[in-house]
């Protein structure tokens, strides 16, 4: 048996607990959680048999159909488990494991919840416009669906996508590598039970049906996506590749996070209300090439999770367990508060510096980390692991 | 043993041989095929065991993931069986079962590939704009993901969808149950194999990846659709339902119904050429309580399915096994060839007469059936029963 010790200053104390995939070497891919430098395998932990091995699937999407009452029970058992004796089977240090995706995604929405960002494209994008935001901005969550085929774990190789684009100068589109390739600081919410179709889930049950967050990284190619985007919306400028964190934090782990989200101005229709609606204390940081060049505040978002679920499901469409929900990118007012390039390099015409050089948008080579804590019950502070990919070089060459 | 007869004029002849999912009283859905008024059990048929029992699975992706060699070697099998003496527990009446969704749908993609449709579209809603179609709609197929969760089989009742809606003098958005509820005539493609992150698939090489076609109801709420859509595209207005036919016509059937495109002009970038690019010869209708209102002609549409499935593709996006990506409305020339209610009636100025009545968009209750002819290999004409719903009231009342 092992008893483990969590290093001061753990992002993975006994307050996270959150939920993961590993798998070690000639080992099927298994769930666990973590505490401190090791993932403790929960099939071996919670030693369950019979209708409760949803512990030793691949994905964590049979637990998450248990349903939230079940969820607080394992949180419990789990707490209590991995602060005794730890069965030696079920403890390995983090080096020696892969982590994998951890849900098997059904559908995949990302909104637009940040006003900054909102109103920062806004600006760009239509700078004659008195009002930066679109009129529905302030009444809806604005969203739309993209691929869940593409949505990958940490450390996933991002090659650079190829499509066309078409400059306003340019006679005709091109092909080729997108030029303008970008990130988005997001967080994804992990939808637990879904709603059948035809009975929407209401803003204050809502959180009996989110599982957990994970960091998103929503990768954008916004050439492609600016010649292609009207008047459909975002297809193939973002559908080549999605980032997550290879760890789930459990709703259940972020109470102690929870903040009100900014004023609602206007009152939001009756479905969108909520006393108040709450957001989540949670604070970003994206890490370009190991420098620092942006922290974004999630606790900045205008449209909470609950009112994005709400909203998902009013007209009666059904969500599923593993439906991904994210929440467009995060950015707070100030410029060092951008979680997109493109917002922070005011569309590529004020660069930034990294270590030591100016850039723009994302050159072959480049790493990106996304990384974020939030508070958790005991005073603690949690993580999410990291959202981290590498762009390599496009395959497909320039043709026109 | 049985043997079974066509009757004359069955589009359920030997050159079509459909895949579907059936189940009778008390028994799990299993594969079939169609012959005449008959459904024959694939896995009583074919008699396969082992690791070819994918005749048993409740849906057809096990067989799909199989790809197209198997498909063309099944299909040579079930014609020359039932052609033959068929066990007689494989053999049941069409009003014997009920059909049940054939597939489990991974991602869903909609296209905008009629210029018809596109450019009915733009008049109505851009009538000061010179050209009806956008910049790029003659370059690239403009498409969107929806859901893959409200993707409903034929005989799914219709529940009316709810969501905010705001008409240009209106001044705050309403919510409530849609007033422009509509249909778009469409054809569905489902990819039987998909392809892996990072390799896009050709266009030349994408009929191999096609395992067949359904008919596609995609519901729209017009007015839901009208006010969330700038700048992301369509969400709810789109997300709560489309209904498919219970019956896959095989890609292999479909062959004497190939006819080239439309000419394409400017001639697409390299990635998006073929010699020629090949459409299908079917021919829908559309009917609305029992009256036929429209004949949507599939040959008239612009882009082709393998140009669509290489477009989304050649950004590196992965495709799955049970992908369906639709057309988008299918419009012809004509008044009498469109594809949707708000082109029929004109943005609903210009009502049609529906058995006696004066109607723009559906009413509570109304009936939607979509049905299809295409030629088969023998003469024959080959169907794909129906797409059929009934419209209920909603379920959420008005708020404001």
């Amino acid at each position: 048996m092992t008893r483990l010790t969590v290093p001061a200053g753990s992002l993975f104390g006994p307050a996270n607990l959150p939920y993961g995939v590993y798998s070690v070497a000639g080992s099927a891919p298994r769930t666990a959680t973590r505490l401190g430098d090791h993932v403790v395998d929960l099939g071996v932990l919670l030693g369950e048999t019979g209708d409760d091995a949803v512990f030793t699937a691949p994905v964590l999407n049979p637990f998450m159909a248990q349903g939230h009452d079940r969820w607080a029970e394992v949180r419990e058992r789990i707490a209590t488990a991995v602060a005794g004796d730890i069965p030696d089977g079920a403890v390995h240090h983090i080096d020696d494991v892969t982590l994998h995706l951890p849900i098997e995604v059904a559908d995949y929405v990302d909104f637009y919840a940040s006003e900054h960002h909102a109103a920062n494209l806004g600006r760009l994008f239509r700078p004659d416009n008195p009002d930066p935001l679109m009129p529905n901005w302030k009444h809806l969550p604005v969203g739309y669906h993209g691929r869940s085929a593409s949505i990958v774990v940490s450390g996933t190789d991002i090659v650079r996508p190829s499509g066309q684009r078409k400059g306003p100068t340019d006679p005709a589109p091109i092909f080729g590598p997108s030029a303008r390739l970008d990130i988005e600081a997001e967080l994804g919410f992990v939808v637990g039970t879904g709603n059948a179709m035809g009975e929407p889930i209401g803003a204050e049950e809502a959180e009996r049906h989110i599982f957990g967050a994970v960091l998103f990284n929503d990768w954008s190619a916004r050439d492609i996506q600016a010649w292609e985007y009207v008047p459909l919306g975002p297809n193939l400028g973002k559908s080549f590749a999605s980032t997550i964190s290879p760890w789930v934090v459990p709703m259940l782990a972020l109470d102690a996070a929870r903040v009100p989200t900014p004023a609602q101005d206007p009152e939001p229709l009756p479905y969108l209300r909520m006393d108040p609606p709450w957001g989540l204390d949670i604070a970003l940081e994206v890490e370009w090439n190991g420098e620092v060049v942006s922290r974004p505040p999630y606790a900045a978002m205008y449209w909470s999770p609950a009112q994005m679920l709400a909203h998902l499901t009013v007209n009666g469409a059904p969500t599923r367990t593993g439906d991904v929900f994210a929440s467009g990118t995060i950015s707070g007012p100030e410029k060092s508060q951008r979680g997109a390039f493109i917002e922070l390099t005011w569309g590529g015409t004020q660069p930034v510096t990294v270590k030591g050089q100016e850039r723009t948008f994302l050159q072959d080579g480049d790493e990106v980390v996304l990384r974020a804590t939030a508070p958790g019950r005991d005073g603690s502070r949690l993580g999410f692991g990291e959202a981290h990919g590498r762009v390599l070089a496009s395959k497909t060459p320039r043709e026109d």
